[in-house]
Protein backbone atom coordinates (compact mmCIF):
# COMPACT_ATOMS: atom_id res chain seq x y z
CA UNK A 1 0.00 0.00 0.00
CA UNK A 2 1.52 3.23 -1.30
CA UNK A 3 1.31 6.15 1.36
CA UNK A 4 -0.34 9.27 -0.27
CA UNK A 5 0.35 12.60 0.76
CA UNK A 6 -1.13 16.08 -0.52
CA UNK A 7 1.43 18.06 1.13
CA UNK A 8 4.02 16.57 -1.18
CA UNK A 9 4.16 18.30 -5.04
CA UNK A 10 4.64 15.18 -7.26
CA UNK A 11 2.07 12.65 -5.20
CA UNK A 12 -0.84 11.98 -7.26
CA UNK A 13 -3.43 12.42 -4.32
CA UNK A 14 -2.15 16.47 -5.42
CA UNK A 15 -3.57 15.84 -8.91
CA UNK A 16 -6.70 14.44 -7.09
CA UNK A 17 -7.45 17.59 -5.02
CA UNK A 18 -7.11 19.28 -8.23
CA UNK A 19 -9.40 17.95 -9.31
CA UNK A 20 -11.75 17.21 -6.86
CA UNK A 21 -11.37 21.07 -5.20
CA UNK A 22 -12.39 23.22 -7.76
CA UNK A 23 -15.45 24.72 -7.57
CA UNK A 24 -16.99 23.14 -10.87
CA UNK A 25 -16.29 19.92 -9.82
CA UNK A 26 -18.06 20.41 -6.26
CA UNK A 27 -21.14 21.77 -7.54
CA UNK A 28 -21.08 19.19 -10.50
CA UNK A 29 -20.85 16.13 -8.09
CA UNK A 30 -23.00 17.78 -5.56
CA UNK A 31 -26.39 18.51 -8.31
CA UNK A 32 -25.46 14.54 -9.58
CA UNK A 33 -25.79 13.81 -5.87
CA UNK A 34 -28.98 14.30 -6.38
CA UNK A 35 -29.58 11.41 -9.01
CA UNK A 36 -29.12 10.96 -12.90
CA UNK A 37 -29.36 14.29 -14.83
CA UNK A 38 -29.62 14.98 -18.40
CA UNK A 39 -26.72 17.82 -20.11
CA UNK A 40 -29.09 19.91 -20.15
CA UNK A 41 -30.60 19.57 -16.52
CA UNK A 42 -27.40 20.47 -15.17
CA UNK A 43 -26.66 23.24 -17.46
CA UNK A 44 -30.00 24.99 -15.98
CA UNK A 45 -29.33 23.91 -12.21
CA UNK A 46 -25.83 25.38 -12.25
CA UNK A 47 -26.20 29.03 -12.28
CA UNK A 48 -23.26 30.55 -14.45
CA UNK A 49 -21.69 27.47 -15.89
CA UNK A 50 -20.51 27.98 -20.03
CA UNK A 51 -21.18 24.75 -22.39
CA UNK A 52 -17.45 24.33 -22.48
CA UNK A 53 -16.94 24.41 -19.01
CA UNK A 54 -19.29 21.87 -18.23
CA UNK A 55 -18.68 19.56 -20.82
CA UNK A 56 -14.73 19.87 -19.85
CA UNK A 57 -15.66 19.09 -16.01
CA UNK A 58 -18.08 16.40 -17.15
CA UNK A 59 -14.89 14.91 -19.15
CA UNK A 60 -12.49 15.05 -15.89
CA UNK A 61 -14.88 13.36 -13.84
CA UNK A 62 -15.73 10.95 -16.47
CA UNK A 63 -12.31 9.88 -17.05
CA UNK A 64 -11.29 9.66 -13.55
CA UNK A 65 -14.24 7.16 -13.16
CA UNK A 66 -16.44 9.70 -10.71
CA UNK A 67 -19.20 10.07 -13.39
CA UNK A 68 -20.63 7.50 -15.72
CA UNK A 69 -22.09 8.61 -19.04
CA UNK A 70 -25.14 7.00 -20.57
CA UNK A 71 -26.67 7.78 -23.94
CA UNK A 72 -30.57 7.75 -23.63
CA UNK A 73 -32.64 6.37 -26.37
CA UNK A 74 -35.43 8.84 -26.52
CA UNK A 75 -35.93 11.35 -29.10
CA UNK A 76 -34.19 13.48 -29.49
CA UNK A 77 -31.56 11.40 -28.23
CA UNK A 78 -30.02 12.72 -24.72
CA UNK A 79 -27.00 12.35 -22.75
CA UNK A 80 -27.47 11.17 -18.84
CA UNK A 81 -25.24 11.26 -15.92
CA UNK A 82 -24.56 9.42 -12.99
CA UNK A 83 -22.33 8.91 -10.28
CA UNK A 84 -20.18 6.07 -10.16
CA UNK A 85 -19.58 4.43 -6.83
CA UNK A 86 -16.28 6.36 -6.27
CA UNK A 87 -18.21 9.43 -6.92
CA UNK A 88 -20.65 9.20 -4.46
CA UNK A 89 -18.13 8.65 -1.55
CA UNK A 90 -16.59 11.84 -2.47
CA UNK A 91 -20.43 13.33 -1.98
CA UNK A 92 -20.59 13.76 1.69
CA UNK A 93 -16.72 16.08 1.68
CA UNK A 94 -18.12 17.72 -1.17
CA UNK A 95 -21.39 18.20 0.05
CA UNK A 96 -19.64 19.32 3.47
CA UNK A 97 -17.76 21.98 1.75
CA UNK A 98 -20.52 23.53 0.44
CA UNK A 99 -22.94 23.64 2.86
CA UNK A 100 -19.62 25.51 4.71
CA UNK A 101 -19.58 27.79 1.91
CA UNK A 102 -23.63 28.40 2.07
CA UNK A 103 -23.81 28.94 6.02
CA UNK A 104 -20.59 30.95 6.57
CA UNK A 105 -20.78 33.74 4.08
CA UNK A 106 -22.58 36.18 5.94
CA UNK A 107 -19.71 36.11 8.20
CA UNK A 108 -16.75 36.25 5.82
CA UNK A 109 -18.81 39.52 4.55
CA UNK A 110 -18.63 40.54 7.56
CA UNK A 111 -15.10 39.65 8.00
CA UNK A 112 -14.51 41.30 4.62
CA UNK A 113 -15.97 44.32 5.34
CA UNK A 114 -14.05 44.77 8.33
CA UNK A 115 -11.04 44.60 6.67
CA UNK A 116 -11.56 47.15 4.08
CA UNK A 117 -13.35 49.47 6.72
CA UNK B 1 -31.87 35.67 7.45
CA UNK B 2 -30.65 35.22 3.56
CA UNK B 3 -30.50 32.02 1.98
CA UNK B 4 -27.24 31.47 0.32
CA UNK B 5 -26.93 29.20 -2.73
CA UNK B 6 -23.72 28.30 -4.81
CA UNK B 7 -26.34 26.93 -7.19
CA UNK B 8 -27.03 30.57 -8.16
CA UNK B 9 -23.69 32.35 -10.81
CA UNK B 10 -24.53 35.77 -8.76
CA UNK B 11 -24.53 34.36 -5.02
CA UNK B 12 -22.13 35.50 -2.82
CA UNK B 13 -21.84 31.85 -1.90
CA UNK B 14 -20.06 31.09 -4.60
CA UNK B 15 -17.46 33.50 -4.44
CA UNK B 16 -16.87 31.83 -0.86
CA UNK B 17 -16.89 28.30 -2.42
CA UNK B 18 -14.20 29.56 -4.95
CA UNK B 19 -11.99 30.83 -2.25
CA UNK B 20 -11.83 28.07 0.18
CA UNK B 21 -12.41 25.23 -2.37
CA UNK B 22 -8.91 25.79 -4.40
CA UNK B 23 -6.43 23.10 -3.47
CA UNK B 24 -4.02 25.73 -2.23
CA UNK B 25 -6.59 26.86 0.17
CA UNK B 26 -7.46 23.75 1.31
CA UNK B 27 -3.78 22.44 1.87
CA UNK B 28 -3.09 25.70 3.79
CA UNK B 29 -5.96 25.55 5.89
CA UNK B 30 -5.30 21.84 6.71
CA UNK B 31 -1.38 22.37 7.28
CA UNK B 32 -2.60 25.41 9.71
CA UNK B 33 -5.00 22.93 11.44
CA UNK B 34 -1.72 21.45 12.84
CA UNK B 35 -1.41 24.56 15.06
CA UNK B 36 -0.16 28.31 14.74
CA UNK B 37 2.83 28.49 11.80
CA UNK B 38 5.24 30.97 10.45
CA UNK B 39 5.15 31.53 6.72
CA UNK B 40 8.31 29.76 6.27
CA UNK B 41 7.15 26.84 8.18
CA UNK B 42 4.48 26.83 5.63
CA UNK B 43 6.93 26.78 2.55
CA UNK B 44 8.47 23.68 4.19
CA UNK B 45 5.48 21.91 4.36
CA UNK B 46 3.45 22.82 1.45
CA UNK B 47 5.49 21.37 -0.89
CA UNK B 48 5.62 22.97 -4.16
CA UNK B 49 3.83 26.10 -3.25
CA UNK B 50 5.95 29.47 -4.35
CA UNK B 51 6.33 32.22 -2.28
CA UNK B 52 4.26 34.41 -4.72
CA UNK B 53 1.17 31.64 -4.30
CA UNK B 54 1.66 31.53 -0.78
CA UNK B 55 1.70 34.81 0.11
CA UNK B 56 -1.77 35.32 -2.28
CA UNK B 57 -3.36 32.47 -0.44
CA UNK B 58 -2.85 33.63 2.60
CA UNK B 59 -3.74 37.38 2.06
CA UNK B 60 -6.84 36.02 0.93
CA UNK B 61 -7.89 33.50 3.59
CA UNK B 62 -6.70 36.64 5.71
CA UNK B 63 -8.59 39.00 4.07
CA UNK B 64 -11.80 37.05 5.00
CA UNK B 65 -11.45 36.43 8.43
CA UNK B 66 -10.12 32.80 8.15
CA UNK B 67 -6.46 33.19 8.87
CA UNK B 68 -4.88 35.67 11.65
CA UNK B 69 -1.29 36.89 11.08
CA UNK B 70 0.34 38.35 13.71
CA UNK B 71 4.24 39.53 13.91
CA UNK B 72 6.85 38.17 16.41
CA UNK B 73 9.37 40.20 18.44
CA UNK B 74 11.80 37.99 17.34
CA UNK B 75 15.27 38.41 16.02
CA UNK B 76 14.87 38.26 13.25
CA UNK B 77 11.38 39.02 13.51
CA UNK B 78 8.64 36.77 11.92
CA UNK B 79 5.42 36.31 10.76
CA UNK B 80 2.92 33.85 12.34
CA UNK B 81 -0.44 32.86 11.02
CA UNK B 82 -3.22 30.53 12.82
CA UNK B 83 -6.62 30.17 11.97
CA UNK B 84 -9.57 32.04 13.33
CA UNK B 85 -12.56 30.46 14.65
CA UNK B 86 -14.53 30.54 11.44
CA UNK B 87 -11.00 29.33 9.96
CA UNK B 88 -11.12 26.58 11.90
CA UNK B 89 -14.67 25.72 11.26
CA UNK B 90 -13.64 25.04 7.65
CA UNK B 91 -10.86 22.61 8.88
CA UNK B 92 -13.12 19.62 8.85
CA UNK B 93 -14.37 20.40 5.47
CA UNK B 94 -11.08 20.40 4.18
CA UNK B 95 -9.51 17.93 6.36
CA UNK B 96 -12.71 15.16 4.67
CA UNK B 97 -11.66 16.49 1.18
CA UNK B 98 -7.55 16.30 1.16
CA UNK B 99 -8.21 12.75 3.14
CA UNK B 100 -10.17 11.79 0.67
CA UNK B 101 -7.89 12.67 -2.35
CA UNK B 102 -5.18 10.35 -0.25
CA UNK B 103 -7.76 7.67 0.21
CA UNK B 104 -9.46 7.39 -3.30
CA UNK B 105 -6.34 8.53 -5.46
CA UNK B 106 -5.17 4.74 -6.11
CA UNK B 107 -8.84 4.44 -7.05
CA UNK B 108 -8.41 7.14 -9.42
CA UNK B 109 -5.28 5.66 -11.26
CA UNK B 110 -7.06 2.70 -11.74
CA UNK B 111 -10.19 4.25 -13.18
CA UNK B 112 -7.69 6.93 -15.97
CA UNK B 113 -5.70 3.59 -16.73
CA UNK B 114 -8.92 1.71 -17.85
CA UNK B 115 -10.20 5.19 -19.77
CA UNK B 116 -7.11 5.26 -21.88
CA UNK B 117 -6.75 1.16 -22.38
Amino acid sequence: MVAYDVFLADCPARTTLDLVSGTWSVITIVALGRGPARYTDLQDRIGGISKKMLTQTLRKLESNGLVDKRTLRTAPPGTEYRLTELGRSLLEPVQALSQWAEANTEALLDARERVSA
